[in-house]
């Protein structure tokens, strides 16, 4: 079952074979193909205005904080400088958003494969693409993040990089390759911070057996942080933040002070960055092969 | 679209008019209509085996742990006492099964409005029915919990009262209303905890609104707890525990200690309930009018 719509209204979000969430639309406002994916976005009664890549649920205007705001304000709390700021995807400028509201980004480069969703973002979503591009410290690259890292130009550059893709575990499987790795960590200065999507933690936890390893290899310090997303399917989710200092990935930088400093945070508190840190036992035994 | 069946074999949980979970079914093992409600078990290839009551998932064999440890351990650390234990619901007997690990625990009363819940919980998930009824601290009650607090044999009784019912904000109205919570702190001493199924924060948050003014005129000490439930619709959900006594409701109580001495703890560490303690701004916002 494959974004099937029944009677002409309903949009599956298909995880697996016996599970998954549906999402009537009510207006589709986009339905195209791309070289790189299908990208649907559609209005929906009470779950927002959604964005579907390749038939999995991306984004939503009612969600969004809760996945953009970890993932810009955890990392930017656990880097020394903040003088380039590299996303990868990010396409819908979500991220791109919340990391500009840091007024001591210097400058932060979004480096998106497909053209198209960023131009449909743009009309669809403006309020996101707005603030990534009416601000000057904005730069926007159209290409492959795996190859952009690689670039001679890119070295040692980057304070913290931001893996915004799809899901690692179906169409952007080459962002948790372990060559991958490597170049990320050569794109970054040696006391840089990284922070990706995983997974959820109970129907795709394996593709945390297949990312862990890949990442240790070049980043000593890893942890999973377990942050409930609402709507990603079972809605116990995962990212995974790293780095090569241990003295930088401390769950108690994220202080009040900290939160109140960047303004109008809707979905994080220091505790409750503590309590993701902190790994549940059932999690910690599933991944104590590879960590 | 109710608990719609398309091609035979897929299963809805409607949650509202634009979201919902899906399900397929591999087999179905219970479809039946009750003098309460419709009970429906299914085995899934990757969602374990599931019980929907009304259409709405009420529990699965891979996500219970989630549900019923928070459920009985959080209570459990907060009591002074485990003399009187009380659940309202639980028909499942997966809560009764974790309060029981507690060997402190002296008497567990499971009250049961739905006497088919329990026939069909006995047969198709017999591990959680099996420790509840082979443990003679163990009583079992056919009867409405609403009467059951009621009853002058139980008054100033109990120290834990765990209301495991389906959504208060679909089938169990009558366990947020105000005269029921009245009766409820009659049923317990004056150092008794409460915890409650509540609801999501995206889609149902409107619950909270109703629930909490009618908790609050008899319990001044009222926490809710966003326990990420996996399955349950986005999955950022929320319990409720309250009391009469500020002292007894602190996450502190929640210790490394305590968790080790109950055992095979999955889903629970000292900081993650530290976390859910902790409200995120957009929630607290959004209670503001009635905490």
């Amino acid at each position: 079952m494959n974004a099937e719509k029944i009677d002409g209204t309903y949009i599956f979000d298909e995880s697996l074979s016996s599970y998954g969430n549906f999402f009537k639309a009510g207006k589709i406002l986009v339905d195209i193909t791309t070289a790189y994916q299908k990208i649907l976005i559609m209005d929906t009664s009470d779950a927002g205005r959604i964005m579907f890549l390749d038939n999995d649920f991306n984004v939503s205007t009612i969600m969004e904080s809760f996945y953009h705001e970890p993932m810009a304000h955890i990392p930017l709390a656990m880097v020394n400088q903040k003088e380039n700021i590299l996303i990868i995807g990010g396409g819908d400028f979500g991220v791109a958003s919340h990391v500009l509201k840091h007024k001591d980004v210097r400058h932060l480069v979004m480096c998106e494969i497909d053209e198209q969703v960023v131009q449909v973002c743009r009309r669809y979503f403006p309020d996101w693409a707005g603030k990534a591009e009416g601000d000057p410290r904005f730069s926007l690259v159209i290409g492959d993040g795996i190859e952009f890292v690689k670039k001679p130009g890119n070295k040692a550059k980057f304070d913290a990089v931001i893996i915004d893709s799809t899901d690692p575990f179906s169409s952007a499987r080459g962002l948790i390759a372990e060559s991958f790795y490597a170049d990320v960590k050569a794109s970054m200065k040696p006391d840089g911070v990284l922070i990706q999507i995983g997974a959820d933690t109970v129907i795709y936890k394996k593709l945390w057996l297949e990312m862990i390893p890949n990442i240790r290899k070049h980043f000593p310090f890893f942890y999973p942080l377990l942050v409930p997303i609402p709507f990603y399917v079972t809605g116990a989710w995962g990212l995974v933040i790293a780095g090569s200092e241990e003295s930088s990935i401390d769950p108690a930088r994220v202080t009040g002070e900290y939160i109140n400093s960047i303004g109008n945070v809707k979905t994080i508190t220091p505790d409750m960055v503590k309590g993701w840190f902190s790994l549940p036992p059932y999690f910690k035994e599933y991944i104590s092969g590879v960590v």
